[in-house]
C-alpha cells in the first residue's frame, strides 16, 4: 500500500510502506478515505528529527475510513461501517478514560507520532497511508451517524476527529455555555474551529481575533461576531470589552499559546473568566511573562492542554447529523495522497487561500 | 466605641474610634461578638504603609455578632438578629455577583483593608472593633441557622466567614467532588480549613503538607488522611502518589502560592487535576518559574484566585448546622479586644501552639 513518511527535516514521501495488519485481537484495520494534513504535521515536517521521528515513520493522525478488517475482540464496530478515528488512541477503561481524560489514558498513542512522544500505547503508524491499523478499537474508532456517512460528507465529518475536537476542547474545559462570550486567539484551523463551535454551543459575542483577512471572513461565515486584528493588548482588552458589554470575555481560547498570546488572552478575558490554551509554544520550554497578580486577583484560570479526542466525537458527530455545525468549508484544499508533500509544502508556505488540506483517497 | 487600628508598620493600637453609625438605607450595624485575626492582616501589620493604610484605619475582616440597627432599604435582617458577615462586601445584583462570582462585584470592598485596594464600594471600616458598619447589608450579612445561633458556637461560626471559604473556594474552584483525592498545600487555617473542608465534600485521600507538628496533628483531627512535611518536589511526588494510588491528587489547593509551593503542586498533582492558588504571594510581582510543558501536556488547571465569600457562606452554615464541619479547634487563642494587638504579635510570632487568634467582646 501507499503512505506518506517522514525522511528527516523537511522531507515526506509518498511510497509503498507495509501493509497494515491485525497485530491484537483488539485492533482493527480501517481503509482511509479521507485524511488531513494538521498544523502539528508541519512541526514534524520542520523539526521531526528533534522529536525522534526515525527515517520511513508514516504520518497523519487525522483520518476517517471504513473498517476494513476487525480483530476477535472487536465488538462495536465490524468490517463495512463508516467510521470516525480519534486522532489519539485510548483504551475507555482506565481511571484517566473514565473520568472522560482521555489525553491521560495509560494506554494512549497518537497516530503518527513519534515513539518517544505519547507512547503508552506502543508503535502506531500514522493515518496518511491506503490504510491504518487502529489499535483499541472499540473505544478509538466511532461509527458515523447516518446522516454524515456517505462520500459526499466526508468533509463535514474529517475535522471533527482532532481540529474540531480541539477547539470544542478549548471551550469545554474553559467553562463556555450558551450566553458567554468567546475571544479565540488565532485565525487557523483550530481558532475557526473554536469560532463554530462557541455558535454551536450558543455563545453570544464571539470574537476570532487573527491576522489573515480570508481566513477572519470565513471565521464570520462560521459563526464569529466580531474580527479583531491587533496584537496590541490594550487595543485587545478595548475592543473585546466593547464586544462584550464592558467586561471581557468569559471564556479566551488562546491556540497559539505564546507569551503573546497569553498577553493578549490575559487582556480578552472577564474577571473569574478562563483562558484555555490549545498551542504548542508551551512546548519550547519557556516561563511567559504573564501578570500572575492579574490572574490572582481577577480570578482567573488557565486551563487546556492536550485533547480528549475520543471524548467529544460522539457529541461533535450529532451536532454534525442534526447540522448545527458543518465545518467542510475549512477544508480549503483536496489533494490525492501522492500530491501529500505539495499540500504539507502549501500550509508551511501559508499559501494563499489554504487553510486546511485534505487528502481524498476514495 | 473601641477599635483596632493601624498606625504605621508594626504597630497596631485597641482605642476610641467614630461610632459605627447607618450612611446609605442599605447599610446595617452590626454589634461585634467574636472577631478574628487573619493571616492578610499580618501582611497589613507589617507592610500596610505599602498597601496605602492611613493612620488611623480600623483593621479586620473576619467578624460575626448581632444586628444593632438598620437601614431603611434592608429587607433581609432585623435588630437582634445573629449573623455571619461576610469579609467582602457585595451587591448581590450585578452581573458578577449573579454568577457567583462576587470576588469580581461591581462595588466590592472588603471591610478594614486600604481604600486603594478593593475599594470599588467606598471606604468600609474593620470589623475588630465593637461595633461596624455593613454596606449592602442583604447581600453581606447572612442570618446563623438556630443550630448554631447561640454564644457558645461561636467558634464554629466565625471561621466561615473568611478562613472557612477560602478552603472551600480552592476545592471547589479545583473541581473537589466525593471520592476525589485532594493535596493541601500549607499547614494555616487555610490549609487546614480546606482539609476539614475535603472530608465533608467527600474526598477520599486528604494530604495535609506543612511544617508545624502541632499543626499536621490537628489536621489529622480535622479530617487529612495523610501527613508530608518535605519541601522536595519529587518527595512530594512520591509520597503523594503512594497515598493516591499512583496517580497524584485530582485537586492540589496550594495556601502559599509562592514559586517554591507551586513547584510543589505541579508535583503533587495528576494529569488532568487542577491546582487552586489561594495565597498572596503573587502579589510581589514575580512569574513562578513553573514547568508549563508539564502544565499543557498534563493537562493541569491553575485557577483559585479571591474568594467570594458571600456565595459559599449558606452552603458552609449549612454543614456547620447539620455538625458536618466544626471548624472551632482551629480557633487556638482567645483574647479580649483590648489584647489585640498582643494576638496580632502572637500569630506574627508563629507562637507554639497558637494557629489562630479570636478576640471575643461579649
Amino acid at each position: 500500500m501507499r503512505g506518506l513518511t517522514f525522511h528527516g527535516n523537511g522531507d515526506v514521501r509518498v511510497e509503498e510502506v507495509p501493509d497494515a495488519s491485525i497485530e491484537q485481537p483488539t485492533d482493527a484495520v480501517v481503509r482511509v478515505t479521507m485524511a488531513a494534513i494538521c498544523g502539528s504535521d508541519l512541526h514534524v515536517l520542520q523539526s521531526g528529527e528533534a522529536f525522534g521521528f526515525a527515517p520511513g515513520a508514516r504520518l497523519g493522525h487525522e483520518f476517517i475510513g471504513v473498517v476494513e478488517e476487525v480483530g476477535s475482540d472487536v465488538h462495536t464496530v465490524s468490517p463495512g461501517d463508516r467510521v470516525a478515528v480519534a486522532a489519539g488512541v485510548s483504551c475507555g477503561d482506565c481511571v484517566y478514560c473514565q473520568e472522560g481524560k482521555r489525553y491521560a489514558c495509560t494506554r494512549m498513542s497518537m497516530f503518527g507520532w513519534a515513539p518517544r512522544l505519547w507512547r503508552h500505547g506502543g508503535d502506531v503508524q500514522g493515518g496518511q497511508s491506503q490504510f491504518a491499523r487502529v489499535p483499541l478499537a472499540d473505544s478509538t474508532l466511532f461509527r458515523v451517524p447516518d446522516e454524515i456517512a456517505s462520500p459526499e460528507r466526508q468533509a463535514t465529518l474529517l475535522p471533527l476527529v482532532d481540529v474540531m475536537s480541539t477547539g470544542w476542547h478549548g471551550l469545554i474545559s474553559g467553562g463556555a455555555g450558551p450566553g458567554c462570550d468567546v475571544a479565540v486567539i488565532g485565525d487557523g484551523a483550530v481558532g475557526l474551529s473554536a469560532v463554530h463551535c462557541a455558535r454551536a454551543i450558543g455563545a453570544r459575542s464571539i470574537i476570532c481575533m487573527g491576522h489573515h483577512d480570508d481566513r477572519l471572513t470565513l471565521a464570520l461565515r462560521l459563526g464569529a461576531t466580531h474580527t479583531v486584528t491587533t496584537r496590541n493588548p490594550d487595543e485587545i482588552r478595548e475592543l473585546v470589552r466593547e464586544a462584550t458589554d464592558g467586561h471581557g470575555a468569559h471564556v479566551v481560547v488562546d491556540t497559539i499559546s505564546s507569551e503573546a498570546s497569553m498577553q493578549g488572552a490575559h487582556a480578552a478575558v472577564r474577571a473569574g473568566g478562563s483562558i484555555a490554551c490549545l498551542g504548542m509554544d508551551h512546548f519550547k520550554g519557556q516561563v511567559p511573562a504573564i501578570n500572575w497578580y492579574d490572574q490572582f486577583v481577577r480570578n482567573i484560570t488557565v486551563t487546556g492542554g492536550l485533547i480528549p479526542m475520543g471524548h467529544y466525537i460522539p457529541a461533535l458527530m450529532g451536532l454534525a447529523a442534526r447540522g448545527e455545525v458543518d465545518p467542510a468549508p475549512m477544508l480549503t484544499t483536496r489533494l490525492g495522497l501522492d500530491d501529500a508533500p505539495e499540500g504539507y509544502r502549501m500550509m508551511a508556505g501559508r499559501a494563499p487561500g489554504v487553510l486546511k488540506v485534505a487528502l481524498e483517497f476514495g
